[in-house]
């Protein structure tokens, strides 16, 4: 249950503070360079405090690799992979710990299991997600391999919409911005929350290039339906949507559907695939993300013991997770088509005699 | 690959053209009665050719069940069920054996596999969810025990929105609308499609009530993250939302977060879950449905073969599939909750004290 | 539960006296040619009635395939199979259907699922493994395909063993006798304990030559542990080895290894696998079978409702399971070793891109 | 791959020379106390160089948990635990890198994988099951609030097989020898293959009492199924039995059956399960193990340039890998029973009742 993927896996530990965090990354195929500077440089995109549009909780997020790669190299035994947490402040949150923060987790982790882990949201913290990072990075370095790469950036922030997608002028915004004409406007919308101790929603954008045609398992393991799974998991996702998502139901079938040359599609509503199975076309994902649920403006709530109180809440939080959020849906992406990749080996009977027979 | 759920599978076979379509259901509980009269009256409510709105084909949709009863209770063992087809019209799609159709799963078949079953989309025609509907109405069955009901109708056709959800109503309502102010206008601009040799979107709610709290696997079969796939997994989604969904990015955190009371949560933003766990709230989820990629209007493509042609298809085919889509979101939306509450057992020690000291 | 494999998965329903029983065999690989007819000569092997050394419940186990297969060649959609009863005697049961026969699941059962379908045995009939057979069928055209072929036969009969393993003789032989020499003691000893109303054990050898190097993936699904699992997972099985098993651990280490040249391995005492993965020699592996619970002799029992009884069967029963455990034997090889070839493939980044860049 | 379990899941990491190994243990009801001293007594029990029956490498083992409790208490969230490696002595690995060392999985891994970290075995090395034994014993804390205990013991070594069953006198032999009478010749055939360079087999008996009736899942999941994969999964073993297992096959049927009366099974041939669900009765396995394959006799091999050579070792090995792998058989049976046990929640209506309508 703390698993993602079917023949790479992820399993991930840890609390947001707890002694650590970390990942066993399985089904990685042996012979992989594991550039470890390129994995913590992923990290290092995710890890907060890095501008005053985040956590003011600064965490190196220094990865090490247990296991799993010997001289370099993947073995194809488990990747694991440590994360030790230095900077909590677990005294932030002693006067939450009776009550239920509205927005977040502690309701129902309360009542799912009995007690919690009250500190910083336990295990429903989005502190879980550098695990999450870590892993999607040697998925990065698996797909690199064949050709595909990932990309993401914020097209939205507190309804403020972007129109154009330069993917390479995100990875220098501090904020993942994918429009430039808009940063500004966009920027200017989460310190404005900030300052008055509220948060705002965003939308990140998450494509895929190089994609192979035929990823994705029908009926159940869908590439959509998968993706659809990866980014609604993410902390404060609450709609996902593919290729043209909700504008595709206001077209008629005439424009919607993507037609065929011998050049390939002649326009891509449907984001890159066709009965949940990837046509070699661009992946196409949008994620939208709540506004943090963290506020500091007083709210109500009950505790356990069944007493109606407010809540003031202290510690250190994003004004729009949606930002950091960018980072750990380009690894959900990776962890997706790199499982996928997998999982498409054998389908055809091809395939077998191209192995077994070379 | 043919599997959703983890301790409630369904496992699905059958193409649109083929003998028989049908599922096995493993992992119902012992001891509940297996009422068949309503399986049946849920595959009628999903049958083809009800109305004008829906495809020609006829279909009796007769389920049987082969195994996993016995004297009207199930036991614990595997529950086969099985429709045998009687309507094909295998020649419909001997046009289109070399060619693909756009928008549809043709092309990304034929290249995973090398080879496809052209006749009526093979096993990607929605006819499959005849057997997802057989599955989730014993989901239901089960969960109606617990006290959870789920029910889903329209709320959007072709961009004409509902304002009311009147559940009710969209029982009784041949197109499943939950807004009987909308209903007509939303028929006319299905038949208008229709009429034009063209089809429409459609936009699904799905709601359930009476959910206990707990359901969901943190932190990689969340709820909503299962809830996600399952909906987008159903043939032309494209888009899911959880309560507010799109929505909840254009508030502010204090606007979207629902505060707690004694009585209850004060507003239900969150669509019945936090941190992906059910909080005892109704569970609101949209599905957004492209229009039906079969019209019959001429459209570009290629063949098998690599030659640029024209498609025109034949064929019966519904002009929006939104429609019998309500029926198997609320089966998938049953599969789900049912697959979390067997889950969810033995989540606490004092669960394991309760049935094993009992 | 009901389900066997991971890449290659056979989900199996149907009771002894049900409708139906059958199976779906998912991730059989597109382009395989589907000899039906071979499939039915493996059901005749398996099927009850051919000889007095059998069970007399005759039964056709006609099998017919329901889907994933078009024009006689897989399509890589789940191949459903079904087979009809024809000839319950389910009268036979009334007398125990309120007691638990000494030796069978009944007692198990009635307390696990609080009821049971006593006819025949219900789930727990080894009829079952009818629908296992049909999908080791599949499996075993797959394999032999890559040059794999798969053999069983009686070593020991009532602790009369074989000391000849000819596979050519079991093929032809009533009881599978792999030793020609002591076939006529070991029926006499079946036919002395039926005469008597007993039953006796006996013990399948089952080998696969022409494996591929690099089957089983370590270290929580190694090819020995799975074939353990398969095979012990048989009806009336208490025991298995890998290659000399219990004999090896009378051997000193430096008589016990396999030593290596470049012409192979000098001996095979492992039963062709290192570590869990297939070493490229023949695999080998014994399945002990005790005898036969269902007996007609008098024995001491409980009912439902605790009260002692005597017990005195009817029905018509094999004296020796081991026969027909044989054909069984083979059937769960072929779909451990066809997985493990489908989990194999991805293993190295060379496989990758043979696949993805070809 | 690395996972054993489905509800309780044991992913493990590490391999014989890298910086650490250890394990996620995820499934844990919340609300265990989590005894670490206990935890480590298991780890002790296990670690090598307490005699001189053992390996000369001396490991501290001290195992540290990562995450998943919280005040000492379990919170229903990963378990994952480490532990450092700190005596590896890679130098004596040197020599054997470019050969395959007979009997072990030096060959295989490298076929399989293209490659192999090459130190004490890597990956496939026994040392791995450190982590076993620490998510055995916390499966082991959870079964204890239940009643059930585990126990295990050599009923067997070279041939010279035990009488008698002590398993308290088992705890405290440093051999966990079963029959006190036996243990001297035992110990001495032990001394006598290492002072030759050699090495031998042995046999060990494990049980569990308290076992709740109805743990094992027809039909591919059933318990002796599962207790087969997990013993034959341990380094060296080489054959399971269940109950009476090979000797079964040599009673008759009449003398095989377990009779019931009102105060429970007049025997217990069966080894505690019926139709592979636990029957209350003590459950009894017993897993055969190869003489160890390290010896320092010269032996034949090939190196992975396909040349012959002789192959002489160096560093530390046991000479019986069986008084060790008691431990580990103990934490298998723990971890097997403990999933068992979950997954048994919630197959009868009644305890979907009994959980929800509390």
């Amino acid at each position: 249950m703390n698993t993602f993927g079917k023949k790479l896996t992820l399993t991930t530990f840890g609390e947001s503070h707890g002694k650590a965090l970390g990942c066993i990354l399985d089904g990685v195929p042996a012979g992989l360079k594991i550039d470890e500077a390129f994995i913590q440089s992923e990290l290092d995109r995710r890890k907060p405090g890095k501008s005053k549009l985040e956590t003011g909780r600064k965490e190196a997020d220094k990865v090490e690799i247990l296991s799993g790669t010997f001289e370099g190299v993947s073995t194809g035994t488990p990747i694991a992979m440590i994360i030790f947490n230095t900077n909590q402040k677990s005294k932030d949150y002693e006067n939450v710990k009776d009550l239920f923060r509205p927005g977040h987790a502690d309701f129902t982790y309360f009542h799912k299991y009995g007690l919690r882990d009250y500190r910083g949201g336990g295990r429903s913290s989005a502190r879980e997600t550098a695990a999450r990072v870590a892993g999607g990075a040697i998925a990065k370095l698996m797909l690199k391999e064949l050709g595909v790469s990932i990309q993401s950036g914020l097209c939205e922030v507190d309804g403020i919409k972007g129109s154009v997608q330069d993917f390479e002028y995100a990875k220098n915004s501090k904020m993942y911005a994918l429009d430039p004409a808009k940063e500004a406007a966009q920027e200017a919308a989460i310190l404005a929350a900030k300052e008055n101790h509220d948060s705002v929603g965003g939308v990140v954008l998450t494509t895929a290039t190089g994609v192979p045609i035929g990823l994705g398992e029908p009926l159940y393991y869908k590439l959509d339906a998968i993706l659809a799974e990866a980014m609604m998991g993410i902390n404060a996702a609450k709609a996902v949507e593919i290729g043209d998502g909700v504008a595709s139901t206001h077209l008629k079938g005439s424009e919607n559907n993507d037609e065929i040359t011998l050049n390939g599609f002649t326009s891509n509503h449907s984001g890159g695939m066709l009965g949940g199975i990837s046509n070699g076309d661009t992946i196409v994902v949008k994620t939208h993300f709540k506004p943090t649920p963290s506020i500091f403006q007083e709210q109500q709530t009950i505790t356990t013991h069944n007493e109606e109180v407010k809540c003031n809440l202290k510690g250190r939080h994003d004004p729009c997770v949606a930002i950091r959020g960018a980072v750990v849906c380009e690894a959900m992406m990776a962890l997706t088509l790199a499982d996928m990749t997998l999982l498409n080996m054998g389908k055809k009977m091809d395939h077998l005699t191209a192995i077994y027979q070379a």
